[in-house]
């Protein structure tokens, strides 16, 4: 990496009121902590007690823009498909006939798939742990498209399978068997953006990555950023209600989005699109719909509110010697940073190891058991800019770097071979223990047992990799990580949803009486169950 | 007024980086935008542009939990009945008899009130607009006993009006008949509070002020604050998604409110109490609730998230020479104050004119004919601490009176007669607007037409008051500014919710499958309809 060679750190640090900051405060974290590194080793002689990297990003620049969610893997292996690897029963719909084809190619003309080679990709998830068959994809380019295609589908009673990105991670955006795939690609058009009050409309299809592109060159950012922005959808973001690395800083989509156009499993259109920071009048319909997978209804259209674009952005990464101190480290970096703290995300050294195996990314920092990257974001630019100076063209490289080693994690992990994934929320004190006590539990049955996620909101993404899917390992792993969650009071899904995956494992998180409730909602709004099935809830009987 | 004595205030600006920046922006503000008020013109030989009052506040010291709402009079002139002015048909609910009291009396001895003296202001509003004529009130102590209750309400087919502290702007919070009174007074214990993650768990009958004092002791705030403080319960606050001073800076109770504890019509309880940043396990429930007015459920408790607690909180209160210049001087501190910015609150000269006259509070500037009142909240005290030393003892007095003069606007009106409120969102640009064209249109009919409210978030409070209540005067303004809202796709109610005052004016807001579907979320969970009946949606009929 070009940052290895060892930069003048410390007396462009004595310059920069906010990376002065994080220099003192790593250096009581060293005195009181112990936070090691390779690095930091290398200069304490001459600068006890700055063991970090730190850099700024200038936001104009957007390193962070040209993050995407790489291909899994070059060697495409064949993907069992779901209903044989988890032996599911198809449910009594309707198949595709000549004539659904011949009624969707009339009202979407040149838009309708049915090349199997063509739908090969919509049918496998991006981690390449389940695959449908489904045969036909609908391209919809307007909502009134959308809601003539769901009208017909729900008097025909055939499945439909909602698309976005087809990034997530729980199965929830493919079809089990083979659902009708209605794809939101070609509805891309941004609606409009207030420059004011920084609201952006657009419909459900727009790539995360573009929108932020967009919202920049106007002064504001997208209030997420997830390592899939270069092909995730913002409709698939909401139905799944995305977390991200902006959530710490932003929070979530629930007060972000301030408004959804939705259209029903029966293809009636809803349109509570409002574009106002406050709305009082009645029950908050759209709210249901975020977070709902597809399952509810399909969203067609989104209006969210942008936060400025910071006009300085820096980013430290360190070492600590145990979790405990990721912890501490943590308290006392909020307390110090407060409002310009944007991410605080940790990573343990298995996590390193695998990127840099896989990805050829080398840490900045060596030697320590766990990793931390730390990103503020700040508006005092005439304050921050004088004082940064000549780190910014080391910063622009850099940067795009660290978050790299952290967002590249999931990609450097489907390069080891099968993975089960986790995505738990839990009491931050506790957060580490389920990674230490699965790997003991797992022993050589498994191949790397690793942890890392967004510290700052409880969330730890616990991944194990083997060989190949194996059904005993899988018997070893669950329910034991949902039990051991539930013992906590987590949650078993914190920002991943349930999908296909981990539907039949509400019950660790949701009392009995939510899960009927939730039932009932399904019931009330999708009598026949056309929308996205076998997802999300275990099925009422 | 202690502070209205000259303070040397340049000279203290010029030793503070945080107020320097507030000085340099009204500076330009001044030549750019020009910005007058009579202490600025006093100062201007002196210290040409700085015509605002800037203070800052020690959060410590917390001079802004001292704010309450005050009652609105102290000649307690009687109400009309609610059935009688607005001719509504009570329901074929059941009436209460003995065997109920003695029922209740049973699950909850000594808590059931039965007294009509006791009862009256439980009967009425806090506006004094709108009155019922409960017969029974009970004061349960846990979620076990709000449940018995409710079930035994719905089997007897009794209707129930659950309440908070009664604070409520549109009549949600009173009977409208002898529906049953459901109080949460007594249901005042914190649960818990974890000081790493800052989440607090209590009970729905905690007072807002009560709770944010004793998370300030431990470091951190509460996310919303409002007039009501001193008296609202947090209960109610989530019921009705209470809006408030820190929304711009926190965001709305949809995000911040992380579990509820409900419940139903029926007396089940459903316990969604999770203490968690992300869980997405299944659809978010307790959304439902938020600003669902107690129509489908009771919340006996809520977890919520809390924000550190500022170190250095400034205020600065200006004068504009227009709308336009409210508008402009809005977007140049959004931009230079980012992430510290967590007020901008504006009020017409109206207001200042009424809050002087009936409360004697005067305005630190005067002259102009809009004034803006800009909070600021960092967390760089070393910064800042040593920077705003002499200041700080002048502060806790002004910083007080500053956000009176804002904050007891409400009860100044209400000393003004009779008084017709409105609660809407619109496009910033034009939310005076609709301030100049009300006054236009009544004319002499109206005692004052005057407007404030959370520019941030583009909710504008249109007040107008009147010597007393006239049927006349109501039909000049409804629906016309309801049509006004509409015309610019706002929302009607902003933060207020719809009660039973704007219940029949939803449709200005909301398109027809909305709330139709709302009507059926109602049916579902409440078939018999006995909680909060005659309020938030029209009839289904």
């Amino acid at each position: 990496m070009g940052i290895s060679s060892a930069v003048p750190c410390c007396s462009v640090w004595s310059r920069q009121t906010q990376l002065r900051w994080l220099t003192s405060f790593h250096r009581r974290i060293l005195a009181q902590q112990s936070v090691t590194s390779a690095l930091g080793t290398l200069q304490q002689g001459k600068l006890p007690g700055a063991p970090t990297r730190v850099v700024s990003v200038p936001w104009g620049v957007s390193p962070r823009g040209r993050r995407v969610l790489h291909a899994p893997s070059s060697s495409f292996q064949e993907v069992m498909l779901t209903s044989e690897r988890y032996r599911v029963q198809r449910l009594p719909f309707s198949c595709v006939s000549d004539s659904d084809v011949a009624f969707f190619e009339h009202i979407m003309p040149g838009r309708v798939i049915t090349n199997p080679e063509e739908l090969k990709p919509f049918n496998v998830d991006w981690l390449k742990s389940v695959q449908g068959c489904s045969k036909l994809m609908l391209k919809p380019q307007t909502t009134a498209e959308v809601s003539q295609a769901l009208r017909y589908c729900y008097e025909r009673n055939l499945a439909v399978n909602p698309q976005g990105g087809n990034t997530g991670l729980v199965g929830g955006s493919v079809p089990v068997f083979d659902e009708i795939i209605l794809s939101t690609v070609l509805m891309n058009r941004i609606i409009s953006f207030d420059k004011v009050s920084g609201i952006l409309v657009c419909q459900a299809g727009c790539i995360l990555e573009k929108l932020n592109e967009y919202v920049e060159e106007q002064g504001f950012i997208m209030p997420l950023d997830l390592g899939a922005k270069g092909s995730c959808h913002i409709g698939g973001n909401v139905a799944t209600n995305a977390g991200g690395l902006r959530l710490l800083r932003y929070g979530s989509l629930r007060g972000t989005v301030l408004g959804l156009e939705v259209v029903l499993a029966d293809g009636s259109p809803l349109d509570c699109l409002a574009s106002l920071r406050k709305d009082n009048t009645g029950y908050d319909l759209k709210q249901l719909f975020i977070g709902s997978e597809g399952t509810l209804g399909v969203i067609t259209a989104v209006s969210i509110l942008c936060p400025q674009k910071p006009k300085a952005v820096n980013l430290a990464f360190l070492g600590c010697q145990s979790f405990t101190k990721v912890l501490e480290t943590f308290t006392t970096c909020r307390a110090m940073l407060g409002e310009i703290l944007s991410a605080y995300e940790f990573m343990d050294e298995k996590c390193m190891e695998l990127v840099e195996r896989h990805l050829k990314l080398s840490s900045p920092v060596t030697g320590s058991p766990f990793y931390v990257l730390i990103e503020t974001s700040g508006s005092n630019s005439t304050h921050d800019e004088e004082k940064l100076n000549n780190f910014v063209e080391l910063a622009m490289t850099s940067g795009l770097m660290l978050w790299s080693l952290r967002e590249r994690i999931t990609e450097a992990l489907t390069h080891d071979g099968y993975v089960y994934k986790y995505d738990i929320s839990l009491p931050v004190g506790k957060l580490y223990d389920l990674v230490t006590d699965t790997r003991v539990r797992l022993g050589q049955s498994a191949k790397n047992v690793v942890g890392y996620g967004h510290l700052g909101d409880g969330n730890l993404h616990l991944n194990i990799t083997a060989e190949s899917y194996s059904h005993s390992l899988l018997d070893a792993i669950e329910p034991f990580v949902y039990e051991w969650t539930a013992r906590y009071n987590g949650s078993i899904s914190a920002e991943h949803g349930l999908g296909f995956k981990k539907k039949q494992f509400i019950q660790y998180s949701k009392p009995n009486e939510a899960v009927f409730l939730m039932q009932r909602f399904k019931a009330m709004l999708d009598p026949k169950g056309i929308l996205n099935p076998y997802k999300t809830l275990p099925s009422s009987s």
